[in-house]
């Protein structure tokens, strides 16, 4: 591959994603896409927008580009929580390091590389690409020590810029619990492992232990249940609203009802005790003992009670008596909470055990089915083919592109494994079940995107390598210097720039919704604001790229400028997709950071050693010596920071607690927590619109109505006083009236 | 080696135990000896005993043997505390465990390998101990499914027991903190990194902190200080005590003043103001800023809320007001306690780098030292030894024994070189550092005595095995038999057998006291009941035989009659020491059975690796492929262990902090636990006592005065209100008399 070829590759890419991202404007324009480009805002659609003109509407234009740009931080936190302010600041992050690494390697590095060896030098198109990199510096050349320095500056400015970003992080986060004084999960604390007594139920043994121990700060508490029969009676709530909801507001999302206010579905459904006996649902049986789980989410009388319960062991007996600080309301995944929690450790073993295998061996089948995808083996299974096949060019196109066509399904097929992975783990959260997911693909990402390309193709290859420790540093030197340049560059230009341009385009949903508008003529597609930020596969993909930039730094500095151009237009078109696509329906805030930082370090050491393999390559002991301190510092200061900020993102501060805490107290506000705590928690509203699309026009309208959803969601609840003759409950929401309102007002889109 | 080679080493050394068992019970009957073998007891002396007859003092006795056995684990709690119980217990195991497996292994294995080949046996004891080895099988051998139950039964039989182990300890431990209703510590917790501030003092501005954010809870603090001028006038303080406490009662440990009270010499010494303005010493001083440390014990109303303050994280910044559970009093490690919080990541981190270089690299000063210390190079540097050297049998012994006599020292050198490492760490517990160093200690044998010894010497060759993962179970396999198994065998013999007779006898104490007595005609030698039991050395010890005995368990049974007798007689001599000799000054509370419990999993683990590595090697695919499940069951076993019972050794659970506080809130005894409070932490005491004699005054009188040393040591304190007029009250202990006496009547010897 010569610069040439490498030019030509950038050309091709380029114009995909130029045409990619004119076909984006033009088709945003479209009215008809607005639920696949405007999830978000889709419920704001029908106030003020007007269509463009059809002329407009097929002209491209850069404008949401400049809003992606023009968009504050602060905007981002509002409409996207933290987490993505997390991944806003690793772009600006890479960006900067990138920016650094390139000028530096480019004025110092790349002419070194390029003179390294008296020849003669072609027209510099006509060049080989290892002409730039420091394959072509004599061993033992004694310029090696400006390589040692720039990987000295751009380790240096990677720590400083890493510690300034923690810091901002860190501020971000304290503010983000400072300003949570709404977060009713601060005074909830989940109880699991309650066990088992032949005399009294869960919720009274629970009851018990709580008001004998915590007595001063126990608030209430709200049992986990079983799904069987309720769910098939939340099921028939929900057609039933589902029905009512559509007949009264006909597709018409925003219009205020005669008389203020919907039809009270759940009050006729419900209250009245007749409909109930008619369906022969006894409802005395849900709080039967067998229907109860042995978990509980327990409210308490501060935030800092809540804490202390949490994080303290309950228990003489380490397995009863669980406590975990309760996730957010919209966060908790209700399936997983019913699991016991003896299973949870053999969970998460085996998940382990499953995960690493994974890892390690995802390349056998794959190699498999590629080889079962051969010409031979597709004509003899499909013979109605021979013909086609027997045609040159789509015997080029089935052996040339096959194979990497499954791979890259093979790979599709990870990012949804691992939160799989991680469902079976057991993870009380759905925030926390994607940030697993997300460790669980970044590991995956650098195992065999990453080393096993480096140790030149095979797992088996890489496991040699990696099974001699000593001589990692030369291995994988030797490996990553003149094949995997090459590999990478190609791999930043195509997985990074057009990936960028398919993830604004949204292929996929636009095809579907496509589908379903036109050929299916349904008013809904499956993908109207249902997801949120996939979190899970753009941060490992993203940090791939920061691990690649950062290995090859000093290696083939050519790498940086494509680096950099994609981390560019990574910054837009994310800063783009929160703001107009994706829903943030519940936030791990900002706990991403950390995954951020061990990464940034773990790269940053990556580099050091292949650097060090490097060296004792081109024989520079000198070089070789310089190094080694500076892996040691870097280390050192992973591991000050992990003691200075990451606790932070771990737990709260009492400190804070205390002070939301007082606050409260002295506002009087705390009876009105109380009050709300009792429905904050709805396991049966999850069950009944957990995957319906009335959710969506409660949460895209805008961030002011995710702040009001807590009030907005039905409230059918359980109290805990267990007198006969209760029944469940389930009232309208209280201020609906004012929920539609809002969405009429909603802002500008 | 052949059998009759092995008998005679185990002739050899059961003759040398025998000399040395019955000689320490004629030691042990000289009145001399008492400071070296009834440290304990000390204070006991002149009540009851009688010295017996000058005969009877010199005829060996079984007795201190009787005594030993017939100790109840109750007494061995009382006594020394429960980390002597878990000793115990460490060793009850063993002795169960290699019970099973002498038996099983005699039966089953035993004669499989013995008649593994067809060939004409020798007479037994002219056999070749190979004979009675894995060596021994044929490769192929259809017999090895035999061993393959041998290890499936030894594991089964240890994970059961450890699991019932593992119960009884946890129920010791929750006794233990259930019965620690007078435990002070856990009211208390050490705040470290409390702000510097411009405005105000370390006290003031800590008092506010805990008043604004604990204000319910928050009793009382007590600054940490440096030692500077403190120092010098406890020093003076500590001589004059010194001093006057041996006029007063003159080499009688026991009797009781005239008048009942000893002469007030806290009082005379300090209470007056003009002595001290005499001595120029200023005492507001000693409040002023400079001396304070940034360290301080804040004292809580209630133990639950002390917890809960120790487990929190604070303040928004993690280095600041860092908060840990507080050791007991007399477990504080006070010059610990003033390194600044900041620091601790990185000592952690460079004690950390400089064990792991100590541990691989030991072996090499050791080489060297070796190398200088021949027989040339003496005589070149010791001209005068020509003569002496040039004798046959004298250069015999220095060629022979000198580098073997280095290698046991620098051996010798490791346990306080251990102990040294923890301290720099900042351990801030006297226990925390003994726990710590038996941890490095415990690496350290595992890795320079076992697995340098089976990767065949040295630790360059030990070090390549350990880089070639895939192999280490054959390389250790074959590493392990032949050759490690006959030196395991000598080392069971000499290092075990005869460490615990040189234990008993106490060769280095008795040494000393001798030169004391006899020679420097000295009152109380350097070993007067002084120190405490060297968990840090012994545990690794014992720990390493289990090691050894359970990877040599089916490769070479013979190994276990020796191993079980060493655990018999470990188990009564230790019992005799806990009783006896040394005194329980701190106790963890039984924190080192988790690492008991990680080793025991640790050899099992070890132990079936080998095994693979020998099915291997005897091409026995099927018991490769069955015990291949037996290690991730026993993986999976040890999972569960950790998550069921080591929490409770970590931490305490609430429910019983809740049920102590609510028992002395009914009983009314929480004003007199405040009170106590106050005084319970002395860092002058430690300072004026740290290193003095009079110390054992207190301790060695049995634990009723244990228990009673809170109350007794002299109350110096610095009050917390700033009160400009304040002067450092040094009062005696408030009830002395009631001390006296009880040394008076303490329990029969």
């Amino acid at each position: 591959m010569d610069i040439s070829a490498l030019l030509t590759s950038a050309g091709i890419n380029i114009g995909i994603c130029c045409v990619l991202f004119s076909l984006y404007s033009i088709l945003r324009k479209q009215p008809s896409n607005r639920n696949v480009y405007f999830g978000r805002k889709l419920a704001q659609i029908r106030s003020r927008t007007r269509d463009p003109h059809w002329f407009e509407r097929f002209v491209p234009s850069p404008s949401w580009i400049i809003k992606a740009w023009e968009t504050s931080d602060d905007v981002i936190l509002d409409v996207g929580g933290l987490d993505a302010v997390v991944f806003m600041r690793m772009l600006v992050f890479s960006i900067r390091i990138f920016s650094i690494a390139a000028i530096v390697c480019t004025a110092i590095v790349l002419p070194l590389n390029y003179y390294g060896q008296e020849m003669e030098h072609k027209f510099i198109p006509a060049e080989s690409l290892e002409v730039f990199t420091t394959e072509n510096v004599k061993p033992g050349s004694r310029w090696l020590w400006a390589h040692c320095l720039a990987l000295y500056i751009i380790s240096f400015s990677a720590c400083i810029l890493l510690y300034f970003e923690n810091k901002n992080m860190t501020k971000r986060r304290l503010a983000y619990i400072k300003g949570s004084s709404q977060d009713l999960s601060l005074f909830a604390v989940l109880v699991r492992g309650i066990p088992w007594s032949a005399e009294e139920s869960y919720s009274t043994s629970l009851k018990n232990y709580f008001t004998k121990y915590h007595a001063s700060s126990y608030l209430s508490h709200q049992m986990v249940y079983h799904c069987g029969k309720i769910e098939k009676l939340m099921k028939n709530v929900r057609e039933m609203y589902d029905v009512l909801y559509h007949e009264s507001i006909p597709s018409c999302h925003s219009c205020v009802l005669p008389g203020g206010r919907r039809p009270n579905v759940f009050n006729v459904l419900v209250n009245e005790p007749e409909i109930i006996e008619k369906g022969k649902i006894d409802l005395q049986d849900l709080r039967d003992r067998g229907k109860e789980c042995p978990a509980a989410f327990v409210f308490f009388r501060t935030r800092y009670a809540a804490a202390c319960a949490a994080k303290a062991l309950q228990s003489s007996n380490p397995m009863l008596w669980v406590t975990h600080l309760a996730p957010q309301p919209r966060d908790v995944y209700w399936p997983n909470l019913a699991i016991p929690y003896r299973q949870l450790w053999l969970r998460r073993t085996a998940t382990l055990m499953a995960t690493a295998a994974f890892l390690v061996f995802f390349i056998a089948p794959v190699t498999l089915v590629q080889s079962l995808a051969n010409l031979t083996q597709l004509q003899q299974a499909f013979p109605f083919l021979k013909g086609l096949l027997k045609k040159r060019y789509v015997s080029q196109l089935v052996t040339g592109y096959l194979p990497s066509v499954i791979l890259v399904l093979f790979f599709y097929t990870v990012p949804p494994l691992m939160i799989l992975f991680s469902t079976i783990e057991g993870s009380i959260s759905r925030s926390g079940r994607k940030r697993g997911a997300c460790c669980k693909v970044l590991f995956f990402t650098i195992w065999n995107v990453f080393f096993v390309n480096i140790a030149s193709g095979t797992v088996i290859k890489t496991i040699k390598v990696f099974s001699q420790p000593k001589n990692i540093p030369q291995q994988l030197a030797t490996g990553a210097v003149p094949a995997a340049v090459k590999f990478f560059m190609a791999y930043v230009l195509t997985s990074g720039w057009t990936s960028l341009a398919c993830e604004v385009v949204q292929l996929y949903p636009l095809l579907c919704n496509f589908i379903y508008k036109f050929i299916l003529r349904k008013d809904h597609g499956p993908f109207d604001g249902e997801y949120t930020f996939p979190y899970h596969s753009e941060v490992p993909r993203v940090l791939l790229f920061g691990l690649l930039g950062l290995t090859f730094a000093i290696l083939a500095p050519l790498i940086l400028p494509l680096l950099l151009v994609y981390f560019c237009l990574a910054y837009l078109v994310y800063r783009n997709q929160i703001l107009n696509v994706y829903i943030t329906d519940y936030d791990s805030g900002g706990k991403y950071w950390p995954i951020v930082q061990n990464s940034a370090i773990f790269s940053l050491v990556v580099a050091q050693v292949i650097a060090i393999g490097v060296f004792v390559l081109k024989k520079s002991t000198v070089c070789f010596g310089f190094t080694i301190p500076l892996v040691i510092c870097t280390l050192l200061f992973n591991e000050y920071c992990r003691r200075r900020f990451l606790p932070v993102f771990k737990t709260f501060a009492s400190e804070i607690l205390i002070d939301l805490d007082q606050q409260d107290e002295q506002n009087g506000r705390m009876e009105a927590i109380y009050e709300q705590l009792k429905s904050a928690y709805c396991q049966f509203e999850w069950l009944a619109f957990g995957s319906s699309k009335i959710k969506q026009q409660y949460i895209c309208a805008g961030e002011e109505t995710i702040k009001h959803t807590q009030e907005l969601k039905p409230e059918i609840k359980f109290s805990e006083e267990i007198t006969p003759d209760e029944s469940v409950e389930i009232s309208p929401p209280a201020n609906h009236k004012e929920e539609v309102e809002l969405i009429i007002v909603d802002t500008t889109p």
